[in-house]
């Protein structure tokens, strides 16, 4: 893609309400426009981001044998009122013609569960997964920290049903070991922590991704042996590394990036989602749920990955491959930068070409750093005199000379 | 995919309130599940279909030179009093807390209008055109005719930035031969026709491109000469054939599938979006926006193409190239269709595979008739005898025997 058609500009400063890392540097570099407290438009750069997420979480969910849907946002009333969740307080209410009443969906147990009904009738249906990417609403007290809290966003969420509980612990288990496979490949692994967490109405414990950082609203109490953790919400019970037995759990601030719950029945004995026994019995059908939201991730990449000078993506969620700088006044640079845009493209490598003939070099460097798309490449006299182009990587303060005619091989450095 | 793993069955009968033909092959051969009047949710089937009319659409739109965005669903209610659009009596409002009051959007010129302007500062950062592909809200006086009229729905929407008039019309010209390219691709090409409408509050005239069908709840009036419409709405002042001066036209109902608009200055002037000109002086940004709602287009080729005995999808938008049958009991007929199923997934041709042993070939027969890939291979005793499989289009009664050798041969089948 050219630079130039990009309307999305870089800004040299952050608005001032713009209250976090991830808020000022996503809005700075033209990833994310606020459209008012807790609510953000992506932008090309932006939704580019949140696709490579999607994708990797997509690929994970495939491999799990879940199949994707995509359910409303809308839903009446009255199924959460069914549920025993319409007294929820951060639920949107809204009424349309002739007094219908809905709810913007926070999740979608109460969509997923009635709809499974209609095409679960024995135990040869159990069991199956469905996941989504859709768009969830949350009337929150406090919208804050850029995309780490917000009144709507994307979320990922799977759901999966089970004959008995024996079943969807194994799938649990599967699921978990899914998530970690993600944030390791999101580039957020190592901080990210596996942590034993309070159940809520449906089970006694479930289980929290959280990524340690100083943004985070939750506190964890980590083992560092194990590198799990322990959500201080049941740390009162739970006052030991349930893995290693360690006493000394240190307190850290951090970010839950994903849960995944055992609903055991709740549901389907709500909205009556049962199936026949090979015996002929009805019995209730066994539900797991398990979240992941994109665009919060997005947030936290950008709150691990950064310096100073701006975003660091790690290659997976990187908008691009590499970032083509053209650097200097003569046209010949120009034409020979395009060329290698071509190449790279042919090959297959993703570009973004700073081809704006009016930026001076010093804009453009630092619209790379703020950018943050891991491999910089510079066409200029001084490069062209040697024949070859300066390779850098964003998190590395060393430049290397690559001949011209040996361009395309980039995508091996390692 | 293995048929056996899709969780959505088909349906012999459809349900009562299924009130068109779109609704009942739809949700009888699992691609939709209605979710409440006019809201609906897109089982596995349903989203491929969905995403394949979206990417045919994105191509298109990528060849106009747009950038993908994604904007948010809920907007502050301030911006539709700001534009003049806050008493439409199809808005959904809804509060949250400390009386923040919010609508959610059935179009987005009131967010894409200020997020605009914060780019856009010469007459340097235009023309440029955003496009997303984002979830709309419409409190209908009636949701009907399952897919063409809902409160919920998909819309890709397009929004175009010029200096000037010119620009502006130039740019409309060539999203109008898009459109025509996008039904054309999309296999309703022949009965969808570039219907002169009114232009609203916005500008004189607009276009639309209007599908004849008899679900429709339009009337246009038809030039067969040149395949063009003219909407009832303007018959008065517009009586003839604005392309030859036909005054013969023949009325006829259809269904909108797309809408191009010039919008002028309207926008602009109420959110302040102006550029300065080579002079140095202040002017509005003329702008234009383009609509297709690509679940209603699923809809719409499904009343254009089907038979008594289920769905008949256009290439395009089919969720499978092809639709294997394993018809028997006897093991070896499941292991041979399980071979065709592996090379043709290998030579990249997606397959739904009816792996189920306990159904029937009669059952089987139907449902691929139902849901209506337009490539059916059977594997059976019969065609075995013969080192062969049968291969039978979904829109020809004429079946062909074709030797397992050459089975990767049937995407060159035209």
């Amino acid at each position: 893609m050219l630079y130039s058609k990009l309307f999305s500009k870089t800004a040299k400063t952050a608005p001032s309400d713009a209250d976090s890392i991830n808020a000022r540097l996503l809005i700075r570099a033209g990833f994310i426009h606020k459209q008012m407290a807790g609510v953000y438009a992506f932008l090309p750069l932006g939704l580019m981001v949140l696709n490579k997420i999607q994708d990797v979480i997509r690929e994970e969910m495939e491999k799990l044998g879940a199949l994707e849907i995509l359910m409303p946002a809308l839903t009446q009333e009255e199924s959460w009122e069914k549920s025993g969740r319409g007294k929820l307080d951060i639920l949107y209410h809204l009424q349309g013609r002739e007094g219908a009443k809905f709810v913007l969906n926070p999740t979608h147990e109460e969509v997923i569960t009635p709809l499974a009904a209609q095409y679960v009738a024995s135990y040869r249906d159990l069991p199956f997964a469905a996941f989504q990417f859709q768009d969830k609403f949350r009337d929150e007290p406090r919208a804050k920290s850029g995309l780490l809290r917000t009144r709507e966003f994307i979320m990922k969420d799977l759901y999966s049903f089970h004959a008995d509980k024996k079943d969807l612990i194994k799938y649990y288990n599967k699921v978990m070991r899914a998530y970690s496979r993600i944030f390791q490949r999101l580039g957020i692994g190592k901080q990210t922590i596996l942590t034993l967490a309070s159940g809520g109405s449906f089970s006694k414990y479930s289980h929290e991704f959280q990524t340690i950082s100083e943004v985070g609203e939750d506190t964890i109490y980590l083992c560092e042996k194990c590198r799990e953790g322990i959500n201080q919400e049941v740390i009162i019970e739970l006052n030991v590394c349930q893995r290693c037995g360690n006493q000394n759990l240190r307190p850290e601030k951090a970010v839950e990036v994903g849960n995944i719950f055992m609903l055991g029945s709740k549901f389907s004995r709500a909205f009556g989602l049962t199936y026949k026994t090979p015996e002929g019995k009805d019995e209730l059908v066994e539900m797991g749920c398990y979240g992941i939201g994109p665009s919060r991730v997005m947030g936290v990449i950008v709150e691990m990955c950064h310096d100073e000078k701006g975003i660091i993506w790690p290659q997976a969620a990187s908008p691009f491959g590499a970032h083509l700088l053209a650097i200097g006044r003569e046209k010949n640079i120009y034409k020979e930068a395009e060329k290698v845009y071509r190449q790279l493209s042919e090959k297959g490598i993703d570009v973004l070409y700073d081809d704006r003939t009016e930026a001076s070099s010093g804009e453009k460097f630092a619209d790379a750093d703020l950018i943050g798309i891991p491999l910089r490449i510079v066409i200029s006299e001084k490069t062209l005199a040697k024949k070859s182009a300066e390779i850098k990587k964003r998190n590395s303060s060393k430049a290397v000379l690559l001949p011209l005619a040996k361009i395309t091989e980039i995508s091996d450095l390692k």
